[in-house]
């Protein structure tokens, strides 16, 4: 997959919303922008009300004034299509395309993103908007991407109006052909729901007790699918008129709803939003994110879209960054391949539900503000980065992340109901980000050929074909590493008989008898020759049919049973973790299996130090990010011959000092 | 109330749900049944839609097929009315058959039992259906029992659409006769909310705050004779059809909606459902509902329609029973009164809500599993226990129990908001449960000349007669223990003038003057001469008018008040417990009476031993039940010959080694 | 704003509903009260039913009869206008007149207060109800104050049906003139929410997420000028026909839904409701809201309309007050300003939903109960002290108090959304109560020049020309105390620009830079020469513009940065608290700040006693309440000569006894 440069620089700038100020203001934020290195905005986000302020009528006068500013100060725009939110008239017309919860309530018009994804008239005004958008600026030189809508789905992932239940109806007799197909997949006998035609189908609104699973997953992949209808009908027009603008919509990480990997597919490059707590110390889950982004598109650099300066507004409480932290993540994200650092917002809005969210300019509009000399300084660093854009990086381990797997092992009526998938992707992701080993996030029915090593958190589903995948990489020479709850179930929820889990049972060289959850508050204890670690939430009764155990339970009835298993199947070898240990255990056994596979970090640092290193075709970056408060020292390889990118300095010596709360960028000269 | 004996031994097996498997497996799961001891199954609980797949239209091949191969294997079926759930093209047909809520919120269908009582036309359709297959298998030789619909009442205990609360003003205008009288027993001058007319009054759908606690109290007794309606419609049918076949519905012990007091008089035998988290340890309260069921009709054995092999899949970490716990609870429930131990189900579902469900053969359809071998061999044991059907228990003491008890004293607005009535039972049941005390439940109007104790725990309400019910007890020689919070309203929630407890002031000697309750985390101390217990929950300001105290308060501005009074009356004599005193002091309290009405165990035996008695009429039957991990000895009386039922021993020496988790079945011959 | 006497002597009384009882407990009622010295009751409140059977059918004759009673017996009243709900018979013709919530849902009847404020019919009802009352009872003589409805809005405080969407719009229309004014006021063009029309503009119901808090806080306003209307509507009436007799309605204290210094304009006297809740120990809260109430109206003398005589039945677990306590806290509240003091109610109900609050007289009926006689003696006691009617209080000390501020700060979104106005509020008024400082709360635009100190807690709404009062405060020599969070938005909640708080930083003489909340559990240090404090919540960023550091903050990267500043203005000078301080700072800065303006308490005592000043023109009085459960010591000024008015006694020497729960009213004659 290319790479697509945006810019030739480091994407520099934010969301602008200039409807909201008086258009003296605009000649100060343009000048602003240009003092702190901006290069690109984000432009129109929520202006449909304004672009279209009644049905069929369009005004671009004030925005092409506002384009023009920003262009005669060298920044660039970002266009948005303006389809965030549908304006007060469009509801007037259709009060139906307001959505409905499950309890069957109808949302009202007042904050943003109130629309049915499955209103018939809806598509049709969104093409309207953005052709006429898209056909008044497709030869404005200050275009440089497209911001399609924004942040689809993040309130309203879910309708359960009557057009929905039509197009859901429509969306599964596609899918399965026959009612009886859908009876056989949904396995209907179950409690007597067996339908006689299609029309007896709803989407999955409030039931007296549990709702079939299978509907529901369904019903997860019929919103994914209605709400990317909406997408590709606006990338469709904006490809037919402007051919070699890139096209994005900005993405939310680990946001359950929208299948990521399907929709990456049809973005020319990935563009994402940020929020960490920073209450939270260490970002281990903003890299996770970091990595999963730049995973979506095969490696392909990425932009941040959004991130906030100091603090958000919608927290309980919403502690902002302490000085230099906003640096310190913006470079942490560069290091796992982004292209571009960019903010909501640029002027903190006077009115309205995001009025405390923090910005580049804040309420009191004044340069001098700590905030704002942050920016301008990152702003000038950033500048002096070119030679990073499209920079790549290079990872020998996979974690296997698949969002119908999300959605099937977060229903209702699991053995254990209080599982996160994302809590224990990030469980192991963990270890691996202590130790600066490059990971790449990729479907089980990806090519996994290029890893060494392919780890597989509660891979609960498994669906046509993926095993064999998994069979081809080990039977190769790779390494996986399977956790409990893996591989149970078809892609409709159903479960595969046989013995668990019933594909990969030669593979892992055992079967499960049973799913022994552990009450909260209690564990077990495994044990690994004299050593003994902790294990909570789950434990699998393992019968071996193969596999040897590598560790197994101290406690309770079923003590001494294995554990954790290792089995040789083909060139390569399974472990499978039939219970959640604690971090240590899962940190010394990934330790071993790296060691097998020659798999080392791009540095050796201290804790809490992160180094990534991003390659051109000439060149080598590590960045290095101190997330402690103090300083720490490094040493370099004695046979290479580093610059320090911001510094300018050549680095001779081997002995490299960061300081606290600070980074340090270093080139690396092949030649 | 004479016996029924649905099978000449104990009735053995479970839900069975061939629809949701093909038909080769209908063989497999025959075979597997007869070798695991299986002599009953309870067949199509769920399959209306299968049935009847179109109104009107009924197909029973398969299912005369299913019935045919059980037969055949020596299994007979418990057959379901098939009524549990409505079909799809039902729900299509009748859209205003779903529930609604009280906020107004139509259920859909996608789950079960998805129907409003009340709807005009389920009932029509629901005796069409049962008087088909009535019909159909009345003199099929494997129907050995009726299993009318399922839980009754589970999900939807409560409709509150437009077709209820017609049919409640029906049911109001048949109670109260005028609107005066309504006005008057609803007290509804209280903010002025005087009907003049029955259509003015609507079921207790969300009101701005407390809702009118009669008219909340009457919809509870309003559902319950709905859903009860229901079932009569069904019974009626299959009486004429089938008079010889009993007719039972799994009932589901402290199930509060429906009034199973009620109920039981018109089902020939209980059978109940039955799953106890294994997390809390000590199954006491799985005890206290045998009790409960077994005293349901006057200590007509019953049967345990369904419980599971291992875990459930419906709580949020679903902890499976330890193997041999299966067993153990299998014949605690035994020692207290059943005939029979059926499971929720035979195979587990491979789609569907219950697919994590346990049953007796999983998933892995594996004979060699650790549940599969512990359902064969519970099977065969049982099977050496047929001399125990139709097997009776003596109780010399009673709790009161009274379902429109528990609906009024949880009702919002009372001196304590967090008091839980079974709770509160429990507390009293556990003392006896530890010292191996037989006892009943029964009704505060209940013939109580059988007991010698009766205790009345948070016995609010005390309907007409009751009163005297109660006078007459103590009068004749009775000892009656009465909490706190008793006896203070009529049947319609209005206060019994007049001084607590008005009616029971001349039983008790004594008037509570104040209510104290003690805010959570607080306590108080209850003096008796220099012991001191904790007490909490509440304080009744206690004045003497007759009674003597037993303990007094120990701290706050109550100290020294009574809190524990015996008072004399009649031959017998009464002990009100003013407070809420910790377990120690309930259980020394209840040795005391014990013992002066010479009320004994079966036998002495350690801590968490369960022993039970039950008769037949020439022989008695010890079921002991050791809940411990570890063996333990006990002695048998001298002058008794016992055989051990399983090993088939004859037991002459006076000393018995029970193992840990193991029980042992004796034997006397009264010859 | 002169004194309203609605009787000569102390008000002593409580709610009475005599349609809940048979005519012959009325005599029994009426005998009770005379001999409890009872003198007022509020009679028919929820009687709308009974007045009314019938719409336009009025029955006066049962009323009629109960009030001759009353009046025989020396008892006045407080006649209600019977609005509080409506009933059965107008629900039934009007069934849109039943409330919708947020969701949708509309409310049922069977609780009460089950009204939509703007129903159309409504009014019209009202009025003719309360014209048939004032006609029929304006000239009898037991007649001596109007209780109008009851508790406004306690339970419905919004509605969001059609009516109301209706009449908002109409509303706005009258305040903004024009649909630009309005989006410009609500800044509509964040998130592209811009209103062409105002048929567009809808309550806000539940939306997708945050809606517009401009909206939100308009619908704020608009509901309480909903509500305040239906008052206004039946004033009207009332003072027309009966143009002396006081007219009142009974507010909720801290009740936030209702604007009281708005409503406190039309009544003629105020009255409240109080509960505190007993297990939260000393009432400062309770004492808070004696003297908000008595501020409503500058200071005149109000009455406490309804408190409890042992426990309410409301919360989840309703504790009593123990013996004595009742009476404590009546002369606490009669120290802060009452003239009456009155109960809900007088007899416990039989049914409904309060039967188990408590009341003067209880369901036993029982003369000889503790709170009975507990009732009487405080009845006898409060008839000696006449003397006391009108009495004032006079504060140097005011705390800004704003419902509408109190409406914008909890609104969502903020940079901390955990903010308790009332808790911080209560935070800076304890450290006066403890003191026994006498404080009045003002309004930001009230005039403040009869104080000498103004504490502004939270006063993050600062509306035109309140900053303008607040300059003309400090410039004439006051001092002004501002807490964190003030002075941050307008009217509208649009910040005012231009650094925070833009208004006000000239008092100040600072510049808050940025909002640092403060993580929950967390907590900052402030350094004050070498004392350190505790401070939580949040910390302003602060640059000093004139002002001093009076404290820095001890920890975290802003160590060292000024958290509390002084800055002299004019000839006065204003203290800014950039955090929230634990009491004991806020303590001994109140006390330099009242050592500066000779500001002292009426009488020093030890901790947890009471002392309040009331003046009439010739006599003071000290009213002493003693919360401590021990007896404590006073000295009294050796200048001045006192009587013990309940005792008679004359005071020579300089020391008095008050027992433990016990009080002494003092009386010095200035003569």
């Amino acid at each position: 997959m290319k790479n697509i440069n945006v810019l030739p620089s480091i994407c520099y700038g934010g969301d602008y919303n200039p409807e909201q100020w008086p258009e003296e203001v605009w000649y100060e934020d343009a000048q602003l922008m240009q003092k702190a290195g901006v290069n690109l905005v984000s432009v129109g986000i929520f202006s449909w009300a304004k672009i279209e302020p009644q049905a069929g009528i369009f005004d671009f006068e004030w925005l092409d004034k506002v384009i023009n500013i920003l262009y005669d100060h060298g920044v660039h725009v970002n266009l948005s299509t303006a389809t965030a939110s549908t304006p007060a008239w469009f509801v007037r017309i259709y009060p139906d395309s307001l959505p409905v919860d499950e309890n069957g309530t109808r949302l009202s018009f007042g904050s943003r993103q109130h629309y049915c994804p499955n209103h018939p008239h809806l598509i049709k005004h969104i093409k309207k908007l953005v052709r006429a958008i898209a056909e008044h600026y497709k030869d404005h030189p200050a275009l440089k991407m497209w911001h399609v809508n924004n942040e689809y789905a993040c309130h309203v992932s879910r309708c359960y109006c009557e057009n929905c239940a039509q197009a859901f109806r429509k969306w599964l007799k596609k899918r399965y052909h026959t009612i009886d197909e859908l009876n056989e997949r949904w396995g209907t006998n179950f409690w007597g729901q067996r339908y006689n035609d299609w029309d007896e189908i709803n989407p999955p609104r409030k039931t007296p007790t549990f709702v079939n699973p299978s509907q529901e997953l369904d019903y997860y992949r019929f919103m994914n699918d209605s709400i990317f209808n909406l997408f590709l009908a606006e990338k469709e027009i904006l490809r037919e008129l402007t051919p070699d603008i890139p096209i994005s919509t900005n993405f939310m990480a680990s946001f359950k709803p929208l299948n990521y990997f399907q929709w990456a597919e049809e973005v020319d490059i990935v563009t994402w939003d940020s929020y960490p707590d920073p209450r939270e110390g260490l970002p281990v889950n903003h890299a996770m994110m970091n990595d999963l982004m730049r995973s979506l598109r095969q490696g392909q650099p990425f932009l941040l879209m959004e991130q906030v300066t100091s603090h958000v507004n919608w927290r309980d409480i919403n502690v902002p960054k302490p000085p230099g932290v906003m640096r310190l993540w913006s470079y942490a994200t560069i290091g796992r391949g982004a292209d571009g650092i960019m903010f909501f917002q640029w002027r903190q809005s006077r009115a309205g539900a995001e009025k405390f969210h923090g910005a580049m300019v804040s309420h009191s509009g004044d340069e001098h503000s700590r905030v704002y000399r942050e920016v301008k300084e990152l702003g000038h660093e950033l500048s002096q980065l070119d030679g990073l854009v499209g920079a790549r990086i290079k990872a020998e381990v996979a974690i296997l992340f698949d969002w119908e797997n999300w959605w099937a092992v977060e229903l209702a009526s699991k053995p254990h109901n209080k599982l996160s998938y994302i809590a224990i992707v990030e469980h192991y992701y963990r270890e691996l980000y202590k130790r600066n080993i490059a990971v790449d996030f990729a479907r089980p029915g990806d090519d996994l050929s290029k890893y060494k090593v392919v780890i597989a958190p509660l891979l609960y589903m498994i669906k046509e074909r993926e095993d064999e995948n998994l069979h081809r990489f080990v039977k190769n020479g790779g390494t996986l590493l399977m956790s409990f709850f893996s591989g149970i179930v078809d892609e409709n929820d159903k479960v595969h008989l046989g013995g668990y889990p019933a594909l990969l049972r030669d593979i892992l060289g055992l079967c499960v008898e049973e799913f022994v959850p552990i009450a909260e508050g209690q564990s077990n204890l495994l044990q690994v020759g004299g050593e003994t670690f902790e294990c909570t939430t789950w434990a699998d009764m393992i019968r071996l049919e193969g596999a040897q155990a590598l560790a197994v339970y101290g406690e309770d009835w079923y003590a001494g049973h294995p554990a954790v298993t290792v089995h040789h199947f083909g060139q390569g070898k399974s472990v499978y973790i039939g219970t959640h240990p604690e971090s240590r255990f899962v940190g010394q056994l990934l330790e071993k299996v790296l060691a097998e596979h020659h798999i080392t970090p791009p540095l050796e640092v201290p804790a809490k130090v992160e180094v990534q290193r991003r390659y051109t075709e000439n060149e080598e970056y590590l960045i290095i990010v101190n997330h402690n408060g103090h300083d720490v020292q490094l040493t370099l390889p004695k046979d290479r011959n580093y610059q320090n990118v911001l510094s300018g300095e050549r680095l001779h010596g081997v002995k490299l000092t960061v300081k606290g709360i600070d980074v340090v960028v270093l080139k690396e000269d092949k030649n």
